[in-house]
């Protein structure tokens, strides 16, 4: 993998910072964001991260080189303790190839802080907690966005694609467009600061890899045209902080009239939240969770609250959150 | 058509400054640009407008209400005198119409400035210089924008859609996001202002209609996928003025594939450029006219002059202009 963009360019200077080895029983706990890839008209090149959900990740320095998982709470057991089948334990393992220090030992405890398999990145943040984790235990202080490709490693093992439409705002936070994948070209994209987002998870299971495969592999010229006029609206709006255009542009022709069958009253949820002064509505990621851009606080919670009730109605159990767009990336607690 | 921009609202205010009708003999000589549509990665909404080429129009009011076409110049006979059949004095006929001015006489020469048939916006140039000449002379003081749906219908007549990537830019100047048809919604976008485009025109003969019909109804998701990706990271490099993003930004895997091969030795032309030092090389429009990108200006010039040059080796005669992007739109000269 190479890259064209020299601030994003993962391979041609080497990481740094890694002079000394951390002692043994040195721990750091660090927390990475969920976020929303597609953001409706961005299909697989999109996504921004939240302040809220996020995971948590405590890793140790210990006196054994190799990694391990010593505990894992909040996934009901769905996650594997083996090392070798961990996205957070590959990808950290990744890396420290890359630097050559597989000579260090780690523990790590993964703290599941939101829902798996919702939509909101769930592995990418994990993932990427793992990372930025050994990082700054290691005090590696090179651009986190060079951990990308290691992040998108445990990308395709959870899912079975290294897509970086969640792993890139989880890492880099804030708003991220995918220009390319070959070579990888991510670029930050600014966003109006006083955009809100409401965040609703319907517990029901639509894994990302069945959400993948019932989206069409043909699509109609005109269509694609449509997509692409608003993805550029969308860009455009997020420059200028209009949040009119924003909004107007948030129309996806392509992947939701497929995805949304997969997701409970989707339709229903939509009208409840634009009828509630939405900006705009749409899946996150390959859902089942569904988001709104509002203006302000109070608009995001009564939309959360409107749709959980409606959810519960339909006996339905669901998770929100509200959140400002986090760009701050992962961070140590 | 209706509209949610409330900054592009064609429709909902009434068309200003019409108390006084011109003097009989009174005339008006209009310059308007030529245009380059889809800017590679933006096949249908995207449209920059530049200084050189561009049409002329002579407006002069009469006394015998109605339009007549006196004189049309630099189209070899290829354009109707019959103003029930004329592109620009169609679209002034709806304007005059929508104001209700039927009452005005006119008549218009036209002096074409361009090639027909070149994909620099021929037609959109002289409906618009049109368009321009009947609202100075009106004194009519509203937004230049409101003038756009009169503009495509010209458009429609020429090339049998109603697109806007021409008209939009030679009438509001500079680059142009056309997001949305149903409703219009038309989004001026920012530019570095040290772009420089030389553009070259085969003379071989694309009709716009034949153009069209060669592209494929139905496309891989995919490519439609790195296509927005292109499109979201043009506009960007748009807003930011990175001229690098913009050049790899400018990659088209949809239509140029297909268009390129009316081109006499398009994939020979991009390499010349390219190694020439441009940013970006493609098609303009539906072809066969071809642009590049460039830092500045000798470089433009040297890559016009290398590209005639391997085209007379080709026995293809051609014409070439440099210019930097031209915000202005049309002008009264």
């Amino acid at each position: 993998m190479t890259t064209a963009n020299p601030e994003n360019d993962f391979n041609n200077s080497p990481l740094r910072g890694l002079g000394g080895a951390p002692a043994v029983g040195t721990e750091i706990k660090v927390f990475a964001p969920a976020t929303v890839a597609n953001v409706v008209c961005g299909f697989d090149v999109l996504g921004f991260a939240v302040n809220e959900p996020g995971d948590e990740v405590i890793m140790r320095v210990t006196d054994k080189a190799g990694i391990t998982i010593s505990k894992i709470t909040g996934d009901n057991g769905r996650l594997p303790l083996a090392a070798e089948k961990n996205t957070v334990s590959v990808s950290v393992q990744h890396y420290l190839e890359s630097i050559g220090r597989t000579d260090i030992g780690l523990d790590i405890e993964l703290h599941k802080k939101m829902p798996i398999g919702s939509g909101l990145g769930s592995s990418s943040a994990s993932t990427v907690a793992g990372l930025f984790a050994i990082k700054s235990l290691l005090g590696d202080d090179t651009d986190v966005a060079k951990l990308l490709p290691f992040a998108m490693k445990g990308e395709e093992m959870a899912c079975g694609h290294g897509h970086a439409d969640n792993v890139a705002p989880a890492l880099l936070g804030g708003f991220v467009l995918i220009r390319s994948y070959e070579p990888l070209d991510v670029i930050r994209l600014p966003h109006p600061k006083d955009l809100y987002c409401a965040i609703v998870f319907p517990d029901v299971d639509v894994p990302t890899r069945e959400a993948r495969q019932i989206i069409r592999d043909k699509i109609y010229m005109k269509d694609a045209v449509t997509q692409w006029g608003n993805i550029a609206g969308l860009v455009s709006g997020l420059y200028t902080q209009d949040i009119d255009l924003i909004g107007r542009s948030m129309k996806d022709v392509l992947v939701e009239p497929v995805r949304s069958m997969l997701i409970p009253d989707f339709y229903v949820m939509r009208e409840l939240a634009m009828k509630a002064g939405a900006v705009s509505f749409g899946i996150s990621g390959s859902g089942p969770s569904v988001f709104a851009f509002t203006r302000d606080e109070e608009t995001a919670r009564n939309i959360t609250q409107m749709l959980q009730s409606h959810l519960a109605d339909i006996k339905i159990a669901s998770n929100a959150y509200v959140s400002t767009i986090n760009d701050a990336g992962p961070r140590v607690l």
